[in-house]
């Protein structure tokens, strides 16, 4: 039997992989399972959304443009001027979702044993899109006692080396929910104009900022433009996912001409989602405030009923959904796993049907690279409806005081 | 201004990249163009297809699991048995096209400097996906004066390394249209077993097999099981090649898992397309016959026009719709672009609100890596309803001539 390959060994499981057998047996058990362990949205897709897939009227559905069909990079053209964001519907690659916008962004740009550049806690995946295309992560740690503010320009500059060759940010940030300010945005220009590097930009929760500050996008930092890469997607903004639609923008025709080689190979992004996508994008603008609402309500609810609880501290977010927090626990995978092994929470609240609740999270351990941070933390999306959220705080207290009795 | 990367600069660029903006200018110019030179079919996706899309009714357009949708992977099982192939549902996961599943593939069983051997000519994008994975092809020549027919034995241990990983087959093959026999599939099981390589076989256009010959997958060859890694896709079967949906197949449950691995990094393959090929496979006899049907007709048909054209030769397909043909001319890269450039055919049969007419052919060297070969060679697939072909035909001989007048 042949053996398979040392990338194939490397890259990382999921965070939660261990956890979700775990969770199945506990819904199996009869348990209500609070997920707060993942990013996907349980509001609805835009009705506007739907009803375009549904009158999908094709006979054939063939190959769409390497690079996506024409009237959805033209509506994202006018999506990214109402963010001060000036491209053309030639500077736009349409991908399979977010995902592949990352993988072929790190393609194109590093070569295997390249350099790049994140912050730490970190969208688990980047690793995984890193092995896979034989790129080196080096991390800089940013502080749940500083909100995971940017690390300061020395740590930027000392995790440098000649085989640098991006900066990745998430920006908001998935999983702290950290907001860039723009101060914070220019220095990291410095740094990539210093170095010659590329500033890669995941800006997929740019519709979830709670602040008044004015939003400043990666691509309209000035004196940078031919090193910016935005990696972005429809997923989470109209609650999308499952239709894998994302893209690539950038100024930098060099390397969008060769993206694109990478993207004839092969051959086109899904055709329906794109549809989907197509329709998503205008008169949606009261879906979108609703959703944005919603998000808004449900973070101050639960940062602030996170930080009532004994122990427990989340800096409070100022974009995406989710929450970077500490817990009283020496091992918060063990907690964890313990909650969905051992825990039931029972009162004369429980949901018919359920023989007890319980909470699912992921441990934080797996968005660090380096060892031992990130132990006693986990990351929360808060997906769920403020009823569901409330009783998960419950259920989080009540598990806490059971577990560290 | 940052560079790209090696593996940017030197995927290659699709072999009719050059030729399309030719073609659009031939079109903006009033010429009918015979689209000869790419696999999307112009038949309609099933009607039963194209009803489940129209029937959705989620409200959330969610993530499905990482390995696809359950339904569709049990649907599957039943279709392979219809093939002799025995896997459970366990066996097979979904991916976003055949294209996903041959990079996943690459990445999970070689890594960057390992080798793989195919034959040339040979489907052009598995270059693209080789440089992607920085992995190295070596090709083992067939030759049109065989049919193509499967390398000796002996041209395969030549190119057989210490590196070397795998052996690529495309069963029945693009661009040659050649259907492995069943000796030829068990000269090649021996080779992968005295060497303990994976067999990787793209078996895309399996419905397509114009021989009563029985029906050979590589998952059935004995001995072998934990070596083969079967690619699949549902587009061109039920001429959905825009939903991009497609399988890696095999026993191998260490390589499986590692697949899943990079599976679940890009979350989920896309929800929409899995709905429209679940639907396709069951309830589509009908269709798949006439489909089957219709393919062999154009086959037979536009084959035998080929050969009656002075010069041109081309060996009789056994599958797929696609053939390698040789022109009486010395450069047919050269011509190609002269057909699109400057040559129009005109008679009183030219179809109305046309200038003229010519052809699109894909020039073949760049189907083959070793350079020189195939310099007078076009890949070809019948595509179009038997009209158009035969028309195409005179167009070509038209074109023939006067290019060597």
């Amino acid at each position: 039997m042949p053996g398979i390959s040392k990338r194939g060994i490397e890259v990382p499981a999921s965070p939660i992989r261990k956890l979700t057998p775990l969770a199945d047996a506990a819904k199996a058990g009869g348990a209500k399972v609070y997920h707060l362990n993942i990013g996907q949205p349980d509001l609805p897709t835009p009705k506007k959304a739907l009803d375009a897939l549904r009158r999908i009227d094709r006979t054939t559905l063939e190959y769409s443009p390497s690079n996506g069909i024409k009237p959805l990079r033209d509506r994202l053209v006018g999506y990214y001027a109402k963010f001060g964001i000036d491209v053309s519907e030639k500077e736009i690659i349409v991908t399979s979702g977010g995902s592949e916008a990352l993988l072929l962004t790190f393609m194109t740009c590093l070569d295997p044993g390249d350099e790049i550049i994140m912050t730490e806690p970190g969208y688990a995946n980047y690793i995984s899109f890193a092995v896979t295309a034989g790129v080196t992560i080096k991390t800089v740690t940013s502080k749940i006692e500083d909100g995971f503010a940017l690390p300061s320009v020395e740590d930027f500059e000392r995790a440098i080396t000649d085989r640098t060759k991006a900066i990745l940010i998430c920006n908001p940030n998935n999983p702290t929910g950290y907001l860039y300010s723009e101060e914070e945005l220019y220095r990291l220009r410095d740094i990539v104009l210093n170095h010659n590097l590329f500033l890669i930009s995941d800006e997929v929760y740019r519709e979830f900022r709670y602040t008044d500050a004015p939003y400043l996008s990666a691509l309209c930092l000035p004196g940078i433009e031919d090193n910016v890469v935005v990696v972005d997607s429809v997923s989470k903004r109209y609650s999308e996912c499952g239709i894998r639609v994302g893209m690539i923008v950038s100024h930098n025709s060099l390397f969008l001409s060769s993206v694109m080689k990478f993207c004839q190979a092969r051959l086109s992004p899904p055709l329906l989602g794109q549809i989907v996508a197509e329709a998503s994008i205008e008169g949606t603008e009261d879906y979108s405030r609703e959703c944005f609402e919603e998000y808004r309500d449900r973070r101050d609810f639960f940062i602030d009923g996170l930080n009532k609880i004994p122990g427990v501290y989340s800096p409070m977010p100022k974009g995406a959904f989710y929450t970077v927090l500490s817990l009283p626990v020496d091992d918060a995978e063990d907690f964890c796993k313990w909650c969905l092994e051992t825990f039931r929470y029972k009162d004369g609240e429980t949901p018919a049907g359920f023989s007890g609740e319980t909470v699912m999270m992921a441990p934080a351990a797996g968005f660090y690279s380096t060892p031992g941070l990130g132990k006693n933390q986990v990351r929360m999306a808060y997906v769920l409806k403020k009823e569901d959220l409330a009783r998960a705080l419950l259920v989080l207290e009540k598990a806490l005081e059971e577990y560290n009795a």
